[in-house]
Order: C-alpha cells, then sequence, then structure tokens
C-alpha cells in the first residue's frame, strides 16, 4: 500500500497536487479543470481519456463516464467521481455548482476554443481562466520514482531490440523487423511502442521521420531503428543503426561524425547551460565535417509520460538545463538518395554533468548483424 | 498518376478543398488554418504532425519542418511549402504576411486558448474567426476511396486475428497474445494499432477498457479481444471473444444475449433513424434479459481517420443516420468479478439499409480456440 497525505492521496502526488492548490490560490480560483490526459495521470495515477480533473482546495474530483469504473477504483480510490451520462461538458458544469466553484482555472494548452465556448454556455455563472501551464513546467523535472519509470521503458526497448535483432535475416522487409520489434517490446510488459517504431533501409533513412514500409533487408544494407517503450505510462526513445554483413565505406565515414558530434554533445550537458548551446556543440561538430546541411532538425527534446515534451534541446531555446530533466541526445546526417545516420540517447541532468540512461552499445563493430 | 484538378490538386481532394472555400467565402477570411493532423492529411494525403495546412482561395500551402521535406515532395507535391526553423506558430505569421491573409479562418475544436494567443501576439493585424467543425463534419460521410481504405484495414484486423489465434496456448499471457496480433498486423503492413490492443482473459475482461496484463490463458478462459489496425491513415475497429477448449455456461446465456442485441442493432441501421434509436434497440433488448445496468456504454462511434470520430452512436444523439456514415456496433454485458461479453463490427450506411463490413464469424462455435 502507498503511503497517503492527510487526504488520502499516495504521497507521490502530494507537491503535485499542492504546486496546482499553491496556483488556485494565486488565481483565486475554487477549481483548477485539467483536459489533458498525461496531466491527470501525473497528479492521479488515473491513466483513462475521454475524462477530466478538478483540483480544489480539499480534495481532487474525476470526471468519466463508466468504462472507467472499475479501473478508477484501482488506480485511484482516493479520488472523489463524477460518473457522466451527458457530455464531459455538461458533467464538468454540475461538479461546479455542486462544488460551489465560480472561477475555474482551465489549461490554455490544452483546451480548445470549442470547450472553452461550451463551457461558458453549460457552466453559467463560472468564470474562467487562464492558468499557466503548470503541470508541463513540473513534468520537465524527474522525481526519483519517474527516473525508475523510464528506465524500466528503457530496459524493455532495449531487450526487445537485442531480441529482435538475432531475428533479422537478408529479404525481410522493414515492416517485418518494426513489427518483431513492437512484439518484443508488448510482451515485456509495455502497453504499446512509444510512437509508431521507425525501420528505415537504405535510402529511407534520409527521411528523419521514415516509415516501415516493403524494403528489405540485403547485404550491406544500412538501416535505421527509432523506437521506444510506454511502460507505465513513461516513454523511452531510442535511435540505433544496423547493419546487415558489413558497414559500407560510406557509413563508416558519417557514423564516427554522427557519434563524435553525440558523444561531445552529452559531455557539454550539465545544469545551467542553455539547450541552444548544448545543440551548438554537436551541429558545429558536423558543419566542420562538411555536412552542416544534412543535420535538419534540433538535437533533442524532453521525455517522459509525453514522447515529446519540454525542453526542446534546439538551437531555438535559451532555456537552461536544470538538475532532473530528462532529454533525449539525437543528431542525424541525411543523405538523400544514399541513406542517413542518427544516434539516440537518453540523458538525465544531474546535480553535476548527467547521466546517460540508455545502455546499448553505440560500436560501429556491435552494430553488425 | 492520380488525376488532377485545375489547381494541381489530385481529384480526391478537390470537392474537400471546396467546402472549405465554401466556408472561406462565407466567413469573408483569406485562409483557413488546419491544425489537427488527420484534416490536413484528409485535405492534402500529408501525413506528417507537428504542421499545419493553410487552404486559400487559390493554394494549400503546409507549413512543416525539414524533417518532413522529403515525405511532402512524395505525399503532396502540389502542395506549396513553408519550411518553418523557428515555431509554427512564427511560421503561420510568416505565412499570413505573404499571402496577405487579414482575416484568419481558424478549427475552434482543434485549436488551444494558448495558440490563439499566441498566434495574435505574432499575427499583427490579422483577424481570427471560428469555423464551425467542416473536416469532422465533412469526414463523416465516406466516400468509395475511403471505404476501400477501411476495407483494407479491417481485412489487414481480421488476417491478424485469424493468424494470432492459431497461436494461443494455454499458460500465453494478455500481453503475449496482444503483442502477438500487433504484430501480425504490423507486418500485413498496418503503420500500427489503430489504438492498444486489448487482450482481457476472465474478470479482467469486465472492464470495457481493459489493459493487458500478466494474467494467462487457461482452459475455460473467456477473452476478449478488442483491436483494430491503422492502414493509409485509416482505422479498424473489431472485438471477438475466444474461448479456450470450452464455453463456461454462464457466457453462453449472455453470449446469445450480446450477439441478439447487435444484430437487432445492425439489422435497425438505415438512413433516417436516430442515432439514440439504434442504441435503444440493443439496450432494450439486454435488459429485456436482466443485464440492462450491466451495458454501461454507448453502442458505437463513429471511426475512419481518427478511432472514435463523429457520429456518436449513443443513447445521447438525436443525430439522423445518413448514407456513407461508418460506425462500429458494440453492445456488451460486464460482470463485475466474473467477466464480460462484447462483439464489435464496423457498418456502413448504404442508400438503404446498411452493409456489414467486417467479415469474421460471430459463431459461438467458432470462437473455441
Amino acid at each position: 500500500m502507498a503511503r497517503r497525505d492527510g487526504r488520502g492521496a499516495p504521497v507521490i502526488y502530494k507537491e503535485r497536487l499542492k504546486a496546482c492548490r499553491r496556483e488556485l490560490k494565486k488565481l483565486r480560483a475554487g477549481a483548477f479543470l485539467l483536459v489533458n490526459p498525461p496531466d491527470f495521470f501525473y497528479l492521479t495515477g488515473f491513466s483513462g481519456d475521454e475524462s477530466a480533473a478538478m483540483v480544489t482546495a480539499r480534495g481532487v474530483h474525476l470526471i468519466s463516464d463508466r468504462r472507467f469504473e472499475e479501473q478508477i477504483k484501482k488506480e485511484c480510490p482516493w479520488t472523489a467521481t463524477y460518473m457522466r451520462r451527458g457530455s464531459l461538458n455538461a458533467e464538468i458544469a454540475t461538479a461546479c455548482k455542486d462544488l460551489k466553484v465560480t472561477k475555474l482555472a482551465v489549461q490554455s494548452d490544452h483546451l480548445t476554443l470549442a470547450n472553452q465556448a461550451e463551457l461558458r454556455k453549460l457552466a453559467k455563472g463560472v468564470r474562467l481562466v487562464e492558468a499557466p501551464p503548470i503541470c508541463a513546467r513540473l513534468r520537465t523535472l524527474k522525481s526519483a520514482d519517474e527516473v525508475r519509470a523510464m528506465n524500466k521503458a528503457l530496459r524493455v526497448a532495449e531487450d526487445a531490440f537485442n531480441a529482435m535483432r538475432k531475428t533479422i535475416r537478408a529479404g525481410q522487409t522493414e515492416l517485418e523487423m518494426a513489427a518483431r520489434l513492437e512484439y518484443e517490446m508488448k510482451r515485456r510488459g509495455a502497453s504499446g511502442p512509444a510512437f509508431p517504431t521507425i525501420c528505415a533501409e537504405g535510402a529511407n533513412a534520409a527521411l528523419p521521420h521514415a516509415h516501415p514500409g516493403k524494403r528489405k533487408a540485403k547485404s550491406g544494407s544500412a538501416m535505421l531503428f527509432d523506437w521506444g517503450a510506454r511502460v507505465g505510462g513513461y516513454c523511452s526513445d531510442l535511435t540505433r543503426m544496423l547493419f546487415l554483413g558489413k558497414v559500407p565505406a560510406r557509413f563508416k565515414e558519417i557514423y564516427a561524425i554522427v557519434l563524435d558530434a553525440q558523444m561531445a554533445a552529452i559531455a557539454a550537458i550539465r545544469p545551467g547551460r542553455r539547450m541552444c548551446d548544448i545543440d551548438a556543440v554537436a551541429r558545429r561538430h558536423i558543419e566542420k565535417a562538411g555536412y552542416g546541411n544534412e543535420f535538419s532538425h534540433g538535437l533533442g527534446h524532453g521525455l517522459g509520460l509525453d514522447v515529446h515534451e519540454a525542453p526542446s534541446l534546439s538551437w531555438r531555446s535559451q532555456e537552461k538545463l536544470r538538475p532532473g530533466m530528462l532529454v533525449t541526445v539525437e543528431p542525424g546526417i541525411y543523405l538523400p538518395g544514399v541513406g542517413g545516420v542518427r544516434i539516440e540517447d537518453d540523458v538525465l541532468v544531474m546535480d553535476r554533468g548527467c547521466r546517460i540512461l540508455s545502455r546499448l552499445s553505440k560500436r560501429l563493430a556491435d552494430s553488425v548483424v
């Protein structure tokens, strides 16, 4: 049994709910409405969707429907629930009336204009105020529990990759290899892939967001795998190259450039440095090698309950790194018509420096199957 | 090569773009901004995300970034593109300036309050007007091309299910069976499952939205599978029961009730009838059999580029069925601690009556593995 706070909530949610309630006070609102599923999961542990949560000074109320009744009993029996039979917005209006809420803080980064209009119509006498993105901000800094959850998601992704690579044969399609990788993740406890798995052979790897298709592995194939597992809500995100039989000469060169760029960027990660500075370390290295124009995306992104979340480890961001941030570091070089190389690890910012959470080898020799 | 209209767009997009442009005229807006990925896919064929599309009287402009450059060339070379280096909203503002747009129609059902505020700040002198949900409305009526695409998604889901059921053995976990089913879909060309596959054994099937876990198949197990494939953007969605070895007596009764309820509801589907009336056909049947309180969700939902889209085939909706609508029909009975039965097919509303697009047998005898 998890430890509970004074209001019955497990202590892991205590600080998070406190932060919401601080904001409520600041905004002088009676309740905070959360409509984004990863956010209400973060605050309550409820993993359903088509639902909402309302945090008040005294309690947490889930607004859901009977499909989720048993799940709520299991995941967060300490919350109060409204089981809607009508629309979600109508039930939110009912809850406001019940709880005597006259000012409701809403998530401006998730509430749509249409839902705002409908809430205004249904919840007469309730003023909506836009809250800053508190959850998104809190979520950038991972707790020890969250790092454990993400390590689990990494181990599942890594074990699955090792199992899948043993089954690769010439003649297999990208789809077959991607399917196998997702199968190996799911049977190890992933609720699913964190995003659709990329397996891109040859020239297909020149697309940073390639879709696996009917291209086949053949002797001398350079194949890019970008995959991750979702386990207990949390995502992992990795990229590795595999070469069938041998590494083509051209790839030896660019693999080394990308790997050096990645290692240099990771070595530069520490609290206080700006995102754009870390991006620049990798980018300058690739530019110097003559491939600046072929590294066409940012260096990385935050990772957690969403596979892309704050912070953005990119040239666009002046934000500073802080201990507890967890980011991907994934430089790449893409040569249209030829192929691409990307190498990606998940990195936790520590009090000093950082720790690479992913464990798969990046040695070129280990990339040959 | 697909046939093209006068502006170079393949003809399948012509009517859809026309409908957007009619709305533009009505609103006297210079451009229609689409931020919802299934919607801009529907209008252009571009399957990326973190992007947007702007439809003007003369053309279609995609706002994307270099990760998607090659993909855009392949999927919709007839569109004009803005490749952003800054934020998406900043590039939308640039496009408005370039295209001399002073009034921009936005998707009120998808644009968030935060994006609205940012666009207002960045696109000075541009007025935002909320457009009605044109795409959602158009998407409820499937074209012949779309029905073909959905049939493909169904064949992949069905073939995968038939392949998976042959591999079921006592001792396998729900996770293993769900993983196998997703593997069989993906290797047949699915970009992924349409939603996380449900495989729920025994009492776990009492949760309409069960998660597969470590429960094992054993002799006499009643197992509920709810799964679908996403193929070429389109989703299928099916539910079938499988029984290991034999059908427990209790399940013979409730299986027959659910199946009769489903068949009666499908037989009632025809243009002009209200959603709530079809829901009532199944519900009354289940109520009469004494399980009214155990059928805790609506009868079905629209299906297409999203796995849940309009219309809602539920007691809440007075909307009328129209030819071209494609809905799931999925009554269920859930007994806490015991298990559940749900049977689901995908049904196309025709000029007269309807057609069941899914082909898997529903005979109880065929459900024994």
